[in-house]
Formats: C-alpha cells, sequence, structure tokens
C-alpha cells in the first residue's frame, strides 16, 4: 500500500465545527446553512468543518450528508479549507464518506476510530492507513473523542501516525490536558512541523495555545466566531491577559449548554440546541431544531439563551 | 403516527446471531454463508438473526448488508423466521436499513437505542416509534447491549414500547440477570403475552429459561447450534439437571473466545474471530477471517481452538 | 509465612449481613441489633455477617466496631456462625480489625481487596496472604464487591487463593453471573469442596444455587430472613417451582429500595434506610436512621413502605 | 451547629504531597522523613501536605499515622505550614483522624468526601460541615479525587463550602481543566478572597496559573522541590516562556513513573515507587520501597530512574 506524503500546511487559527440548520421537517436547510457560513467568514474564522460531532453528521442520511458538504464547498468557495467528517463505525463505511466528501471537493478529512465494535490500537492503526490510501493527498485529520468512541487515542498512537504521513494531525476532544501537553512536547522533539494539534475544547484555550496547541474546533464558535478569533490572536501575540478576558468571557458564554432541562433531553441535544437556538435567536438560522430523535428546546428555554447573548455582548 | 398492532407470534427458542463469512479479500463469501445456514437449520434452530453484532454488521457497507441479507433470505427458504440487524447512529440511517431489509423479505428486525451521541430515555422512545411507523406490520426487537451502545435500555422503557406495540420483545445483552428477572416478572404482571423477552448470554441459558425468559441468541450457537437446541429442549422439558450438564459443556467450550492474543487484537476480534476459526475449523465456512480493520486469529492460535471443540465433541 | 489449612466446614445456606441499629444520635442500638439477631435466628437463618457493607461498617468508628461484634457474638451464643466484616483501605489497617474481631470472638472474617490506592491482582494476593497468617485458623472469605471497591476479583485469583488454603470462599456481589458461575465449575473440575461460594444478589438467588452457589449473603434478608430461608430450603429440595416464586415474592419486595427520593440522598442511604425502615416498621428496631452523614428516609417516605411490606405478607 | 469564620490566609505556591518513606519492616522511617523535609525546605516550598495520596495515608495505621504527624510537625518546626490528610471512609472515621492532627499541632487539614458508600452532594456537604464544627479554627481543604473517591466535587458544592466558611479551599486533583476553571472564575465573580484553590496535577501547573490558580500540589514535587518553586516563581513574575521550558521539563521528569512494569504492580505502586526511587537514588531517603501489599520497583526498574533524573538537571 502506498501512503502518499502529506503536502497540506500545518492547520492553525479557528475552525468552527459548524451545526448543520434543520428545517422543522428535519430537512437540511440550506439557505440557513449558507447564512452561517457567511457568518462564519465575516467573523474571521481559518476554516470551516462540518458534519462533526457538533454538526450531527451521525444522525443525517448519506444523502443529507451530501447536501451539506455540496452547500458547504459552494459557500465557502474556496476562502478558507472545508474540513469534513466522515464519522462512523469501521473503516468500510468511513470509506463510503471519504469518497463522497473528495467527490464534493473537501480540502480535508476528518476521521475517529471506528466504534461500536472495540477495537485495539494496532486495529485503528490500520484503520487509518487504508483511509489514507484512498485520501491520496487529502490531509485526513484523527479526531480523538472518547466519550463518544469509547477508546482514547494514545499520544504514541497518533505521533507514530503522523510521522508516516498517514494524518495530518489531531482534533483533541478528550479533554486531557496531559494528554495534549505530551502531542506538542513530542511533536516538537520529534521535529514534525507540519504536523497540526488542534483542542476541541471551548474552555481552554489561551492555556492551550500558551503552551504551544495550534488553534481550536469550538462548537461555541457556531455563536461566536468572532470572539474565538480575537482570542487566538491575542493569543498568538502574547498578550495573555486580552486571551484570557476573552476566554472568561466565551467561558460565561459557555453557560448557554446549562440552559436546557437535562432531565427531559441528551446532553447532545441540549448542547447542540444551545448552539442552535443562540443562532437563532441571533438571526443566522432559521429553525432550531436538533436532529429526529432529539428533543427540541422549549421556547421558554430558548428565551433563557438571549439574556445570556446579551452579557455576552452578542446582538 | 399510526402504529399498526403487532400480529407476529412471540419469538421463543434459539437464534443464533450469524456470523458473516468473508473470503480473504473482505468480500461476503456467499456460499459460506449458505453452509453456516444448513449447519444452522440442520442443528435445529429456531430462527437465524443476521448483521448483528456477531455479523459485524456495523463493519459492513451498505452494498454487503444487502448481499447478506439477500443470501439468507434465499437459504432459509422460509422454514425458520430470519431476523435482520438494523444498527446504526440514528434514526435517520437505521431506517435506510429497514427499508433495505423489508424490501429483501426478512421476518423481523432488530434495532439498538442510537449511539455515538447520547441520547435520553425519551429520545431512544422517539427513535423506536418512528422505526415502527416504517416497519408496518414486521416487528421489531431492542436490542439492548450497553457495552457496545453506551446506554442500557431501562425495563420501564422497554415494557412501555411492549405495552405501545412497538416493539415485539427485546434481545438482552447487558449481562445484568436482575434486570432481566424484572423484565420476566413485569411481563407476566402486565398480561403482555406476545412480548418476546431473549437472553444473549452464551452461559446463563439454562438459568434464564428456568425463570422464564423465552430463548437465547447465542454468538457461540454458530458453532454448536446443536448444543444449544438441546440445551433448550432439556429446559424447556424440565429436565433441570441436564440442562445444567448441556450449559456446562458450552460454558467450557465458550473458552474459544480466549484464545486469541489480547495484548495484539480487540475483544471483538478476539470473540468473533474465534467463533469464526471454530466453523474454519469443523468445515463449514472457508476463511476465517474477520472485517477489516480486525486482526486475525494467527495459525497457531486457530490450532489452539481444535483441541477445545473435540473435548465439547464438536468433529 | 505459614499459612495454616482450612480447617472450617464450608459455609452454606442464608447468611444475611446485618443492618446496623442506630439511635437518632448515631450511637449503636445494641437493644435493636439484640431483636434483630432474634429475629434473624427466629427466621431460621444459617449465619449472621455484621459490619459489612449493609452493616454500614465503614462508616462506625473502631469502637463502634467493637460494640457491634460484642453484642453480636454475645447474642447469638453460638447458636450460628457469626461472620465479621474487616473491610479497610489497605493490609495494615485491616489487620488491626482482624484482631479486634478475633478477640471478640467472631468465627469467620470477611475482607474486601485494598482499595482508594488502585492495586494489582498480585498485590491483592499478598493482602490475602498476609490477613491470613494473622488470622490463623479462622476462616477468611473474599468479598467481591467491584461497585465499591473499584477492582473485580477474578474467579482464577479466588480459586488460587482457595486451593492455597489462604480463603475459605468467596461472596460474589458483582452482579456478574458468568464469573459467579466460572467459580462453580472450576471449583467442582478443581475438587474444591471446601471452598464456599456465595452470592450477595437478592434477586437471583434460585438460579444460583441451581447451578451450583452454596448460599447467600442477602441484604434483603433482614427485613424478611423467613422468606430467604424458605427460598433456600425448596431450592435444594429441588422444588424449582417454588423457589422461583418465593424469589419473585422477594423481588417485588426488594422494590423498597426504590421508594427514597435518589434526588436528594445516595444509593446506599436509600437502600439500607429501606431496609432498615422495613425493620422499623415491622417493630424489630427502634431507629430507621442510617450513619452520619447519609439522609435519612422521610416519614412518608417510611410509610410508603408499609403497604410493600403488607404485598409481601409480612406484619 | 456553629461553624467558626475562616482566619486562615489564603494557600499559595508550592505544597508537596509527601510521600512516607518507610523502612524494609514497612516501619515509618522517621530520619528519612526529616531529610525529605529538610530537602523540601531548601527547595523552597511554601508548605508540606503529609498523609495524601503520595503520603500513602491510607495505607498506615493510625499509629504510623501519628508518627509522621508528631515528626513532622517536629521537623518543619513551623517554617511552613504543614497540611494533613485526614482522609478516611466516612465522617466518623476521618474525626477520629482529625483530632489526632489537630492533639499533633498541624496547620491545616485535607478531606475528600466519604468514600466505599456512594453518596450524594447533600451528604457530601454534611460531612465536610460535621469536620468544620470539629476542627474550630483550624483550616479544612477539600480534596477532589475522583479517581480514588469515585466521586466528582462539583464547583457549586466546592463554592457553596467557601462561601459557608465550612472549607478554606479546594485540592484538585480531578484533571478536568473545565472544572478548575470554573472554580476560578466563580471565585473571582464572588469576591471570595481567602479561598484558595490549587492543582494537584504534575503538568499543567504554569497554564493553571496563568488563568488564575494559586498553586499546586504536585506529587513529583517529592523528588525536585526546586523546580516547582522555580516553575511557580517564574509563572508569577509573568515570564511565561522561563514556566513553560521548567513545565516541559518536569513534563519529561514525570516519565519516571512510566518505568516500571505495570503488568505486575498497580498504578499506585509504580508512581509512588517512582517517586520514591528518585528520593532513594539522590540520597534523601533510604529505602525506596512502598507501603505493603503494593509491589516495589525491581533493581532494575530503580536503575532505570537515574538517567531520567540526569536528563533533568538532578543530582
Amino acid at each position: 500500500m502506498t501512503v502518499p506524503a502529506q503536502t497540506t500546511a500545518r492547520l492553525t487559527g479557528v475552525v468552527p465545527p459548524l451545526v448543520t440548520p434543520l428545517t422543522p421537517e428535519y430537512d437540511v436547510d440550506t439557505a440557513s446553512l449558507a447564512r452561517l457560513i457567511q457568518y462564519q467568514l465575516a467573523g474571521g474564522v481559518d476554516g470551516v468543518f462540518v458534519l462533526g460531532t457538533s454538526g450531527e453528521g451521525t444522525f443525517l442520511t448519506d444523502e443529507q450528508r451530501q447536501v451539506v458538504l455540496e452547500t458547504t464547498v459552494a459557500e465557502v468557495a474556496g476562502q478558507v479549507p472545508v474540513l469534513a467528517g466522515v464519522i462512523d463505525t469501521s473503516t468500510g463505511r468511513v470509506a463510503a464518506h471519504v469518497s463522497a466528501a473528495l467527490k464534493a471537493g473537501v480540502d480535508a478529512l476528518v476521521a475517529t476510530a471506528p466504534f461500536y465494535a472495540a477495537t485495539h490500537p494496532a486495529e485503528i492503526e490500520r484503520h487509518f492507513v487504508r483511509l489514507k490510501s484512498l485520501a491520496g493527498d487529502t490531509a485526513i485529520y484523527a479526531y480523538d473523542i472518547p466519550s463518544r468512541v469509547g477508546t482514547k487515542l494514545s499520544a504514541s498512537l497518533v505521533l507514530s501516525l503522523g510521522e508516516q504521513g498517514v494524518i495530518a494531525g489531531v482534533k483533541d476532544s478528550s479533554g486531557q490536558e496531559t494528554s495534549l501537553r505530551q502531542l506538542v512536547i513530542s511533536r516538537r522533539e520529534l521535529g514534525m512541523r507540519d504536523f497540526a494539534v488542534m483542542t476541541g475544547s471551548e474552555v481552554t484555550v489561551d492555556s492551550s495555545l500558551a503552551f504551544g496547541v495550534d488553534g481550536v474546533v469550538p462548537g461555541l464558535g457556531n455563536v461566536d466566531p468572532a470572539g474565538y478569533v480575537r482570542l487566538f490572536k491575542t493569543a498568538v501575540a502574547g498578550d495573555a491577559a486580552a486571551a484570557r478576558a476573552e476566554q472568561d468571557r466565551l467561558f460565561r458564554l459557555f453557560e448557554i449548554i446549562e440552559v436546557a432541562d437535562r432531565s427531559r433531553m441528551g446532553a447532545s441535544s441540549s448542547a447542540l440546541g444551545a448552539f442552535k437556538a443562540g443562532l437563532y435567536v441571533l438571526g443566522v438560522i432559521d429553525c432550531p431544531v436538533t436532529a429526529y430523535p432529539c428533543i427540541p428546546l422549549s421556547d421558554t428555554e430558548i428565551d433563557a439563551i438571549r439574556p445570556l447573548l446579551d452579557r455576552a455582548g452578542l446582538h
């Protein structure tokens, strides 16, 4: 199997994982998606990531995924890179999504380890190697989200895949700062200049950037892309106080995910529902519904998000 | 939404979750699958369940799933019911599998709760209700396998879905005997005569049948269907000693799943690899490989399974 | 280190883990404890187990533990064996409890693996070997309760300790029927005649006895010792239907642990609080309070337990 | 119950959780403990914490704990505050440790939630309130270590206890940066000036200090107290680059905990064994053994730690 050399430059900055706006009938709302993309570009983001966890990729049918990919590629029109989630249970099923995403013209792919069945690191390695053989020159990022996948990608596996040129980086949503720091230190020691380490945490971005992480993939960036861009720029400029203040503001804004009543809906519904509700209140998308069978936020809950946006200076 | 009344008679007996024989190139080996089905029918099974966890359904592409469904329906030719797994991450994606399975002519469907995203019981209920509206008169069984799905289906949810006519029963692979017993006792008290409770455990079948479970869906039944049929018949006939002796023999046979070296492959690979290796050694299937990216058993490991089959009287 | 040969005959039957009755000031209520013991003896139990999980042993000070031991030994007066929990975080701390229990004249000891710190099976083995060297001829039972200790005692470790004469048996509160069955089958194959396997589950006793377990240590036996004795006797006599009916009745009685509002107290408080409330309602003990800092059941919750006792025929 | 007002000034800086040096016979080695304390004071630490997790407090008998307390108080002689762990399963048992620690003359107490039994936040609150009523003016710090205790102390509970004057701060060993940041932000908003937030993580100290944490309780500080003091001072002085470099050096030094063979000992044994082996190699303590029943590091493993100390500049 020939694995092509990695040619993509290192990913950096703010790359929000876009939610997928839906109609009340649970179809993809392409007009709202287009507005969301313009809202992100206006906010100054460095890329967009569709069909990730925030994008409810695993909830969408193949046809719906295709609509999201095509709408996004067309709307972004090459202004920033488009990353596409190809998240599914096994290599064979992910391979089908890889083909579809390549055909749609995305710039990079984001894949988790296989899930449902429990896999061994050696099997996860085989998984990514096979995907890379299908993706050719298109970069693949490993997506480490053990809360969903049930497996933590170890630093040693991620670094090994990076050294082999199989993956161009990692999106770390493990919430384990130690492991994230291990990646950054080892990358430097190994001289892996083109290997990107991105955090998926909304609330530790200033710290992570300070110790060497390249950027952030924040779900909350759907609602406040400009805030994350300011946070990134101040941190990179070395203004730790300004970065911390921006992070603290966003920390408080993140409380929107606690508004919904968790005794009647899942964690995914309440968090993504809050992002969508925020975008709905801000007039970016037309309908705040999450994918079926998720329970939507009530009108009262949506109203309760409004003052939290106000407090954060979003109107 | 109209949910049709449940018309299927209660499922009972031995319904092995068939492995999916593959070629060395990871294609579905239809000739081996046909032989496996004949081996099962000769063993006296009461039904077959394809595309479940043992069937590596989540590893197969849509096209491969279709091949399995069509081959099975044709080969079984109505002699026993064919149950088809429709296991996927969300309602929308499962719905596509439901359509395909109905078109192939299966007799019943088996679905888990959504996974990857964390869902609430109220959302799981919506999931099954929607699936039933698509399945019409075809029975749906809930598949409770928290080790894979991340969520335990509570007895109250399962019973409520049964009372509503949404599901025709449950396959319990939770390993929690208390919850299984709760189902049986409550079913009796609620007068739910047509509601099937099947255990997915290979090693507690005599006990479970003794307290009122209807049957078993044993992965090990791939290798020894006749043994499970004897176990079921002796238990139902009230010969507890004979049932226990048969169960103890199968308990020991189940040790084949511990032969493979777990430091180099996943739990799924070693267990399913052992079932396939057993069938390969017995001459039922042509190749013992598990689905990509699973690591296969080595020749030495396959050889080590042979004496365990011998000890159990399988040749 | 010399490990004395095991001389105790195999433990069998019903050995309830006694709750520790407390006064409203959280002192040990010796009069209530004496009445509880007489209630158990009148019910026909085969032994009593004090200072276990149900006995809130880890909540009591050394002085309080001593009062429980001395009261129990005096009240039982040799009519049945007295087993004493010696549950603590490490070998050294357990050793102190062993000395105290031996001095009080108990008949056997019950110890878990060390906890708080994570230990390896080889370290757990050292733990039990050291305890046995201190206990001399007094039997030690291993107590497998991973929900509290954080570690499952593997069948191979338990059997090895049994073969070495270090432990006289195991109380299995793991809830894993497969592992329990493994113990019974392996014990038979290894010819370990004097090694006792007891289940700690309230609700699978008939099944467990049917496949070869020796007896039960049921928390619910505090409330209905005679019921568990009937269950044991009918099961041993081979009357599976009578045993199942008794088990089903006790299954329903066990619903008393779900009466308390779990949103305002812990799982331990609600379960032990229910056992104590049941004994209080039945007039056996004077005060239903659980150990500090546990939240007690409210009067309304205690009243709600009364009809469940009535339904089970307890007055 | 009267809870006295908190009078202790806010804890800050580097407060290593001292290991407890033992003799080959598992007695407390007071001479080595005295040398360890002098090594810490020479390194410039701001306090010492004995009988914590690193101090193997839960492994020691009451008598051994007392020896540690008295030796430490005498050796420190008021130069820095002495914090004492009072870690045990329940309020009553912790209360006994509180009395002993107060009698020995420690400056502050460190307590976890109850463990073994599962407790509710309302019960944990009762636990700390009772302890404070016993401790009088002596400060109590809550110790949040869910990996050992099985319960995470929520930010809201910790802050509420702080506002009530029950606790003077928290040592956070949860590894959850989000929750740590929540504490710091909320403390500022609530104006809780005297409330200390300390991290227990060895490897994220620069980040944590940058976002407002007061100090660190690093197990690795046993081996390199001066390094952590440099890290703290540079961070507080605003020299982020120097702090990061020091943190990165300590990150690499922390690899000593991975030297021991985890297939033959527990995680606690390998980590604490490495700290003790480091101190042994450096000539600070006489014997590297961990508490019984922990498996000690082999001579080969101890030798393998030497070059890692060298690399970090420790001789």
